[in-house]
Formats: C-alpha cells, structure tokens, sequence
C-alpha cells in the first residue's frame, strides 16, 4: 500500500542550512497522494462531533477546505496579520528570533462551536497554540490538533498535549 | 433557494478608503454556504476534463482544495515570491503601486496537463493572468478560469477572455 511518505518531498537547506524541508506540494499535487491524505485525515479525526475547521495560512487552508467539505462543516482561516477585512483578535508566538501574530475575526467562531484545527506540519507547535487561543478567546472548543506531518523533537506534540489537546499526525519524521 | 450573496459580507474602506470589500470568509463559515459555493464551482467546471487545480494564494487554497478533493484530481498552489521551497519561475504583474510576483514549482505540471485556475475574486485580472503566464510556461493547458465572485467593472473578465480564456463566475458585483 501507497505511503504518504512516498509522496513527500524533501528539500535540504530550505528555508535556512541545516534544514531539511518537508514540501507536501508534491504530495498536494498527486491525485493518489491528495486522495490518500484526505482519507487518512477523515479517518483520524474518526467519530468526533465537530461544526468547524480552522485551519492555518496557508497550507492549512488546502487541507482545511478540503476537510470541511468531507465533513460538511464550515471553514475558519487563521491569518497572518493583516490579512483579515473583519474585525480580529490576535495572539503572537515566538519565533526563533522575533516574534509572528496570528489572527482570527472576532466573529468567526459562536461559543460553543466544536472545532477541529489543522495545519500541514507540526514543528515547536507555537502557531499552532496561538491558534489555540484565539479559538478559545472566542469561547469554542478545540477538539482535536490534526496535522499530516509530525517533527517530534521540535516538542509541539508535547506542548500542545500539555495544553490538554488532543493531537493527531498522520506521518513522523524523527531526528530532525 | 439561498443565494451565495447572502453569505458574502461586504466590508467598507478595506484594505483603503473607498473600496467595498467582499468578504468570502461568512461563506466560508456557514456550512450550507460553503456547500453551495462548492455545487455551483463543480457545476460551473462541468464536464471539462481536468488533471489539475492550480489555486491563487490564499483564499484560492481553500477553494482549490475542496475542489481537487471532488474532481479526483491534484491541487498545485500558485505562491506569493519566496513562499515555494522548491526551484521555482516566477512572473511579475501590475498593482496600483508598484508590482507584485507570484511563483509556481517548475515541476508542478506536465506538459500536456489540462488545469482549472481558480481564485475567490476577480477584479483587475492582474494576478491571474501573470497565473496563466507560470502554467503556459511549464507546456500545460488552462481550459478554464474560474471565481466565486466577479467585478466586471474592474476589467479583469475582458482581459481573461481577450486571452482567449473560459471564465466562470458565481456572482458578480456591478458599479465598482
């Protein structure tokens, strides 16, 4: 059987030395891979109730997309700053030098909504639990942290357990 | 029956004074929305064949997923300069201050591939045509154009159609 693995690829020293970059764009771009991933990614979040997915700029919103259809729910964007027309909330997140700010429209979420984030890679976790915290500024409720690819030494499965989530990845890539 | 311009919010003076933004993240939002928006961009698409949808950044990442997911076919991004981490060609075009590039892997289409472009919004048409441009160099085809939403008056439909392009919107804002 097919592993999504297979569809990945992978670009050294991107974005700076030393990095090896996972680029889902191939697998994105595969109608076996494509269709394969979003099968797994249904399957991973299984049963759960959900009315939303929020998903991160920008390759969250692929999969986001293609995830609230499948599961007949709306779809939220995550935003970088400015990017929003609405009215926003922000939360910013460290980075290895400086700092990034996520936004979410004040509006975009109901109390009480169950959602699903995603994203297409989980590193430090940090956009990821700023994501979290614009959701819950707005009185939903993150059900599940899913994710294609998982960097388990970079500790976001970590912080984002300790952050009580539930965390579902559907590929590792260890020592790195 | 609900019509897509119920969802679409319209935001006053943003990003600048004067301009009357449409906003699609209301539709994105509204799970009956987003359902229809995707019913009528398949039936919009129709019986074209297609091995591909190339999606604009950022919000054409969430149209073009859901879209690739439906169609059984693969899903290329078109990217804002230095966001690829692949060897990428790039094309520039014209903003009202200056100019803007946006890029595409080299190796994202074949020869031969028959492409769906789509974005949310067609305004000027400025960022989709330098779109056709990157999908004309790599030897694929782009049989059709496609938007939720259509401002004639900005020009963007004539300069599609003037390059000999099928374009297919949902609805269309006139006066603007």
């Amino acid at each position: 059987m097919a592993d999504l693995k297979d569809y990945i690829r992978t670009i050294p020293d991107f974005p700076v030395p030393g990095i090896q970059f996972r680029d889902v764009t191939t697998l994105f771009a595969h109608r076996d891979g494509f269709r394969l991933m979003l099968d797994q990614l249904v399957e991973a979040i299984g049963d759960l109730e959900i009315d939303c997915i929020a998903g991160i700029e920008a390759r969250g919103f692929v999969l986001g997309g293609a995830l609230a259809d499948r599961l007949g729910t709306g779809f939220v964007p995550i935003r970088k700053k400015g990017k929003l027309p609405g009215k926003t909330i922000e939360e910013s997140y460290q980075l290895e030098y400086g700092e990034a700010v996520v936004e979410l429209h004040e509006d975009a979420l109901s109390k009480g909504e169950r959602v699903v984030l995603i994203d297409d890679l989980l590193a430090t976790g940090g956009t990821a639990a700023a994501g979290l915290r614009l959701i819950d500024r707005l009185g939903a409720t993150t059900v599940a942290c899913v994710f294609v690819i998982d960097l388990p030494d970079l500790g976001g499965r970590k912080l984002l357990e300790e952050l009580g989530q539930s965390v579902r990845c559907l590929v590792a890539y260890e020592g790195e």
